[in-house]
């Protein structure tokens, strides 16, 4: 896709895209080793979401997480994320990159730990060596973006065995991390080696996303001095990506109660100089599972509209166990409303402009088109098909007393 | 329940309760008639939210709705609305108003419209006894609050002709009273004769709920003149029924995008001095039919959040037809999922408590308590016991990799 092309598909003048990624303000994932449609990410562009897919050591097969991705592009995730942690994940993780058409993101981090656990030997005995080399692997097989937990250092960490968190650290690689450093008594090696990581990135043209290891997992933990710690860390390296030519966004939390999230975007925005912002969620609520779909989608409808660019889905499932195929797309269709409705609330002209179609064909009673337009058509057709309305051209609902078939008989429509 | 254990469950103290009520920014719904537990609703309480639950002329039948009803309170509904317009709605109603133990609302005017049919009578020639003798009789019966579509004037409805919505009047009683002043080229009688209504209202100590039937259906429609001047005309109500003694709370919109949903809660709150604000979602986006509860969430956590006190929920079969017992179930949990998020933003202790506990127990990995607490067990067990992981006390999601396992490991837990 040339440079124009993609910028008309984000409605964006070419000068607007070139000047974002020029300052970091947009990313464009897309590793030059994958061949897959690119897609730009940030300021002044639609909310893209991500679905993350992936095996765990319980249930880990290939074929069911091909299931996975195919649900996840069907209900319009922008990009996945695999994170499988079970099974052969290097077979995995290329039969993913080779079926998907939209970007694909990893998090190294997760292979290294299970290289070493098929050589028996504990994560803690991983050499920067095995690290780097994991990463720079998954680039070669065309991962158009990393999750790197590079902010998780001692500093950001300091204090947490005296004043602990009610969670503790609930992001993986953030806990791999920070076990690595524990044992080794060592700084984190992403941290320490980040010029290595940058030079590898760049080598690929792919994005580095700078993982929030220091996320909070419980309301109670939200925006504490670890998690502000490790954002100020990441600030820095931001401006250490930029300087190097590598494109590179942020990832947020976490568990963030309504009141603080717009603070939680400007910190981001402010102290990563308008970075993208990648968030989880945020989860609004922490008694949700089972419905976290939804509490991700009231936290990423907000953050969205705050100024977030790019939100990772969460199932039903979430903090229960790992998804089933109608869990991801359940995820996905939550979070693209989400998405949806922070474009409206920014005031985005092509938003706007379905939401007026649908709603225009609503008050024609025109069924067929309102159905076709909508999010979902699928879901929709089934409910409305379940029974049909005895008057003419209205729904079970309300049937003849239909408040839109009444006002057109008395003022007609737009 | 005396008035000290009613301050006493909502966590305030009776002379705050008291006061909320003698200056109209607290209702209490409970008509004198009906064995119910009241149900404090306003200013400094938890949100609450509402199932609306009945009949369509195309779906009748009594057993049916007593189900609906059964999962609205299950579920967690504070109150449910009787919408029914099929079927024997009498007894439907009187069925429901004995069976129910929460607060109960009808909205008359749908009963009225039947009654004419039953008498094959047109509704425009429903006399003003015919509507005000329909509202006495469902008060009679014990129905403890009436939505009432009072603010659809010759005034508020002025210039729809000339300068029509995208999506005309989507209330149904809206609708209905339009079409009657329209025939019968006079006011709407229930904002004629409002004296009448808070007469009666008074006399079973019922609460009026100040119907929105210009309420926006369409993004494109939100906060529009009609709105507002209803609006307007419902804040001049909501001061008589305050000289009258009788309780008023307001309903509000409708389909409304996140960036004026402040707007429109700051809007409320002024021109109707403080009452209780009772919102329907309010829906951010016009395309999610099929998870319009979803849609209904982020706008309802949003507007709770900047002070509506009441969220009346939606289901996924919003838009598409009536639903059926799950979607009822769907609606009520998402609703509260929204209520709860916005009471934890304000800061509300009991709110936060419940999600700390639930958060130590994860940290803890003691998932029968996590389980327990959480809105909805009987949805999470099911998912969680869908499969056990391997690894002792952990979810299939991560299994060996829990990031919580591994913090506790390192540094221990709160």
């Amino acid at each position: 896709m040339t440079f124009e092309k993609l910028a008309k598909k984000e409605g964006v003048t070419a000068a607007d895209l070139k000047k974002g990624l020029k300052n970091g303000h947009i990313v464009v994932l897309k590793n030059r080793k994958h061949k897959v449609e690119p897609l730009a990410i940030g300021k002044g562009l639609s909310i893209k979401i991500n679905a993350n897919i992936g095996t765990s050591p319980d249930l880990a097969n290939l074929k069911y997480e091909l299931l996975k991705l195919k649900a996840s592009i069907e209900a319009g995730a922008d990009t996945v994320m695999d994170l499988s942690t079970g099974g052969n994940t290097g077979q995995i993780r290329r039969e993913i990159i080779r079926a998907s058409s939209v970007p694909v993101g990893t998090v190294p981090i997760y292979e290294v730990a299970l290289n070493l656990r098929r050589k028996k030997r504990p994560f803690t005995k991983a050499s920067v060596n095995e690290i780097f080399e994991v990463v720079e692997q998954h680039l070669d097989e065309g991962v158009d973006f990393v999750t790197v937990h590079c902010g998780v250092t001692k500093g950001s960490i300091q204090g947490m065995n005296k004043r602990p968190r009610v969670c503790g650290v609930v992001s993986r690689g953030g806990s791999m991390m920070i076990e690595w450093m524990s044992h080794n008594k060592r700084e984190n090696p992403l941290y320490e080696y980040y010029d290595r990581l940058l030079k590898i990135a760049k080598e690929y043209s792919a994005t580095l996303s700078l993982g929030d290891g220091l996320r909070p997992g419980t309301i109670a933990d939200a925006t504490d001095e670890y998690q502000i710690r490790e954002l100020v860390v990441i600030g820095e390296l931001v401006k250490r990506a930029r300087q190097a030519g590598v494109a590179a966004m942020v990832e947020g939390p976490g568990h963030i109660p309504i009141n603080e999230i717009e603070a939680n975007i400007i910190l981001e925005k402010t102290i990563c100089e308008g970075a993208p912002f990648y968030v989880l969620g945020p989860l609004v609520t922490d008694i949700g599972a089972g419905y976290d779909h939804i509490v991700a989608a009231i936290g990423g409808a907000l953050a969205a509209y705050y100024g977030a660019d790019y939100l990772c889905y969460v199932t039903p499932a979430e903090h229960l166990g790992l998804p089933n195929v109608a869990e991801v797309r359940e995820g996905v269709m939550a979070l693209r409303l989400a998405a949806h409705a922070a474009d409206i609330g920014k005031g985005m002209k092509k938003a706007r402009q379905v939401d007026l179609e649908v709603s225009r064909a609503r008050f024609n009673l025109d069924w067929q088109k309102m159905l076709k337009l909508l999010m979902d058509p699928q879901k929709a057709k089934k409910i409305f098909g379940r029974r049909r309305s005895k008057t003419a051209f209205t729904c079970t609902m309300c049937g003849e007393f239909c408040a839109m078939k009444k006002t057109r008989e008395v003022f007609g429509g737009k």
